[in-house]
């Protein structure tokens, strides 16, 4: 914990925090609603905010970890320009392949620019011209710095706003090697930001998405707000429900040979097992879709699990389900799909754990139709063996085998190997010790420095405020004389803050003129770790009142104890 | 000074800051050489800057010493939005009126934005909605942030970009009396900034542009490729020439009465007075222009000088001088212009200084022909007069009378009072102890981040490269053993290096694998204050050598002096 940001006690009579009775009308999650009510942020417009004071004071000390702890872990700071030239995207293929959350600008004088997204390309150009050798190698290099995504649906304050701040890192390095090593350099970094900022969090194994490579994991800050859902274990193994490794079990139904069975009003796998009288794991379920290159595919997994859209990706690159039209025009019927009689060149790939199933209870292709006893290689042909279906809570964990247990969480950072992907588009190059030209290998690391302000607030409040982690709150300490004139009670709780101050401590002092119950509730909402009430019935006897704002302890302490008191809760 | 940021010693090896042998082609100016090929700033397009880490570090020293110095003096940092609504400006009045320099952006769902060139609208939108009475006020809000203004033509790097990182704050206060206060403690904070950051500078009245306002002042580096000029006494009175108050001295033609003469081939004021053998003084020069409003003035100054014509658009809005057409439409002759029968409707401003001048020289609306002996109030009426003239090198000082001294300066500063323009426009009030209603008084005050970076390299530099300011150098001290290989001279290196450290100092340690010419001009070329050689034979003698980078200087020290020395030549 640092304890040595700003030593002047701060007055909340000055402090610009204006704390609201009411939620917004628009706040959709609690952090959107407790932020703006502890005066901490405001809404601009759409996904776009302004940082108040307070808001800003926890935005820099998580900046400030993330600075140290890249920094201690081989990372250079510098800054690119938010706005960026679009011929470095055209270079990388990205500028029409990204889509409607890049925002295209055009100058006065009718050049085509964005709003920084992202900055692979900015940063691959620049280090291209300047790390000529293997020798220069490996380089990371980070900044902290405003993007803007045109999100088509902002949303959750901070969560998924279009404006907001990300630490973002790329490294260059000579070989996979390298590159692992500035990775696993990475992901202790990233270890530590986490613990320092006192989050609860999970990593996880993710889907690498737009931005590429073949190796990514995600810190989770779990909360039951969190978009994304996530299965783990306690043997520390963590995934993302949509990259998570299956393994389903599913079970043989008894039949020696393809058998047609007339499963008249049976539309749905409970259905049909019900009325075959087995499990649903029994069962095979089919999921039809095309590819970007035109090809269509029937996935078959186990009746117990669903196809992952995610993973049907990995396998048919583009993957989007059929719709009714397409259906059609195939000749693919919409309920009762199965592999045997499909169409010429519709292809099928099936969940790897079919393959011990030799005869499968499937669709007849055919209305009110299904068979048993269909048989891989002799009665339908697989073309693809793949892991095909979505986790469950409750399997077996691929790394021990206990059962997995299912959370929700906020992805508040990401660590990816992206490999030569950028480098070779760009063709940006370096001399490697044999006297070859050859692509960088990438890694990229991100921090969602705005974001972890949210996801802190939304796994750690209560029904009267925020609850700030010692690591990131805006202050240590509150003290709230319960008095506004100059007296024995103000004077002394001026006293204390000045010697808290003084010992480390970021001190507010709660110097208003307004009554105790206007105070204990807006120090509760904004969410000071600690606060130290002076009254005068206490202070008659010596003591003050420290309250712990996590727990909600409220403790009576000699004036002499005090700061042992704060050291206790903080530490 | 600063000692206490960022302990660790930094090595050469590892930093990421590629010095080049050349100027890029297209740097026009020292700093943008200089800060290319210290390798601490790199172009991305026009007007669009990278910093290195170097540079990075400087940018951080200068929003350090920006943040401590407004925290002091009553300022509370806020972060607002880049990209801003259209529908702010709207109200202000400025969304039609900024001009092509507001880069305008439509998002996704064709609603119009800007790229923030500056954020009067969106924080008086902020604070109106909060600050609701007189007991809230005053508050200085300002933040740390990137501006973009879209140049024409951008140029001289980081001195005229587009995209470039500026400190605004802005004040709201509930009277004029208030106000004055804020901006004398701002004035007091900006004093500090350029102290601490170790400018050379003055500070200048400025003109309130496009801004507004109704006073404000400029902090100016003084540097000779700085694109303002501007005049100052030693008494302490400096002012941009566009603004400084200007006597001249005119003198009196001797002519009784009003005497046509004819004045063939005279077309300039130099040949009018050889001609007439009188000094320049005596005759008066004539501009003409039209307001705004389509109003026509000729404005009369003494001969030897010349029209301000930012002064003119004080007294006639939107003053632009006539073109030739006008001229020839309105009446008006080119050469031989004289305020004598002047077309109806054409309006006449004087100097105030020729009021005391009964009898003018001036043209007679009649090519080859002037007028001596003209009387004002007589032979023709002066409708205002005004302080018309631009202030010259050698003018008494209106202060105190001495001649004023020339010099150029780079603006890294300016404080506004701008009075109630926005709060007014925007409907932004407060309800006064009195119950009443009013708009805030307004402050701005800004600082140009990345100019003062540039600003500091045109100011303070020599052949061999920048030489930085302890204040805001990337780092203090660097420590160069002449050997690379590890030996007695790299512990030593080492050892000087950790204790400097430990000392509070910055330390860099050059422990590249290169020659000592090479060193010596790469670290000259970056600008460190001091430079500490650890060569063989000095150690042999428990000697190194200490180099003052600013005057080159360089004295064997005891290595238990080292220390001491570096103190000298940093306090």
């Amino acid at each position: 914990m640092n304890k040595h940001i700003n030593r002047a006690v701060l007055r909340m009579s000055d402090i610009y925090a204006p704390t609201l009775k009411e939620d917004p009308s628009d706040a959709d999650i609690v952090s959107a609603k407790l932020l703006a009510r502890a005066g901490m942020i405001r809404k601009e417009a759409a996904g776009l905010y302004t940082f108040l004071p307070l808001g800003l004071r926890v935005i820099h000390k998580i900046e400030n970890i993330v600075r140290e702890e890249m920094d201690t872990h081989g990372g250079q700071e510098v800054l690119m320009p938010f706005v960026q030239p679009a011929e470095l995207w055209q270079r990388s293929g990205r500028w029409n392949a990204y889509g409607a959350e890049m925002l295209r600008v055009i100058d006065r004088h009718d050049n085509e620019f964005c709003l920084g997204p992202t900055h692979e390309e900015v940063i691959t150009d620049l280090v291209s011209n300047e790390l000529r050798s293997y020798k220069d190698l490996p380089k990371n290099l980070y900044q902290i710095q405003v993007k803007f995504r045109d999100e088509r649906r902002p949303r959750f304050a901070l969560l998924r706003g279009r404006e907001f701040m990300m630490k973002d890192a790329y490294s260059f390095n000579a070989d996979q090697e390298s590159l692992d090593e500035t990775y696993d350099l990475m992901r202790d970094a990233y270890i530590n930001m986490c613990d320092r900022m006192g989050l609860k969090y999970r990593i996880v194994q993710a889907d690498p998405g737009q931005i590429g490579g073949n190796a990514t994991e995600e810190f989770m800050a779990l909360a039951e707000t969190g978009e994304a859902e996530l299965v783990y274990c306690d043997c520390g193994y963590a995934a993302d429900i949509e990259v998570g490794e299956c393994h389903p079990q599913p079970t043989q139904y008894a039949a020696d040979a393809l058998t047609k069975v007339e499963t008249p009003g049976v539309h749905t796998i409970a259905e049909l097992a019900a009325f075959l009288n087995c499990e649903e794991s029994a069962t095979a379920k089919a999921f039809s879709g095309k590819g970007e290159d035109g090809s269509v595919w029937v996935l078959f997994v186990p009746g117990d699990y669903e196809v992952n859209e995610c993973k049907a990706d990995r396998l048919v690159p583009g993957f989007t389900p059929l719709t009714d039209d397409d259906m059609a025009k195939i000749g693919l019927p919409k309920g009762s799909m199965g592999p045997v009689g499909l169409p010429e060149g519709v292809k099928v790939a099936a969940d790897e754990s079919l393959r011990g199933i030799e005869r499968w209870v499937v669709g007849a292709n055919e209305d009110g139709f299904h068979y048993v006893g269909a048989k891989h290689g002799e009665d339908f042909q697989v073309d693809a063996w793949e892991d095909l279906c979505t986790v469950h809570e409750g399997d077996a964990c691929p790394h021990c085998g206990l059962p997995l247990k299912a959370a929700r969480g906020i992805e508040v950072g990401q660590i990816f190997k992206l490999g030569d992907k950028y480098s070779k588009a760009m063709n940006a190059t370096f001399m490697d010790e044999d006297g070859s030209e050859k692509p960088f290998m990438m890694g990229c690391y991100g921090v969602g420095v705005s974001r972890t302000m949210a996801a802190a607030v939304e796994q750690s409040h209560d029904d009267f405020g925020i609850v700030w982690p010692a690591g990131i709150a805006p202050a240590h300490v509150c003290v709230i004389p319960l008095s506004a004139k100059p007296d024995e009670v103000t004077e002394a709780a001026e006293k204390l803050a000045g010697e808290l101050s003084a010992a480390g401590y970021e001190v507010v002092l709660d110097d208003r003129n307004e009554r105790a119950g206007v105070k204990f509730a807006d120090n509760d909402l904004i969410g000071w770790p600690v606060q130290v009430v002076v009254g005068k019935r206490g202070l008659a006897e010596g003591t003050v009142e420290v309250k712990n704002r996590a727990t909600g302890e409220k403790v009576s302490v000699a004036l002499d104890a005090v700061e042992a008191a704060v050291d206790e809760i903080i530490a």
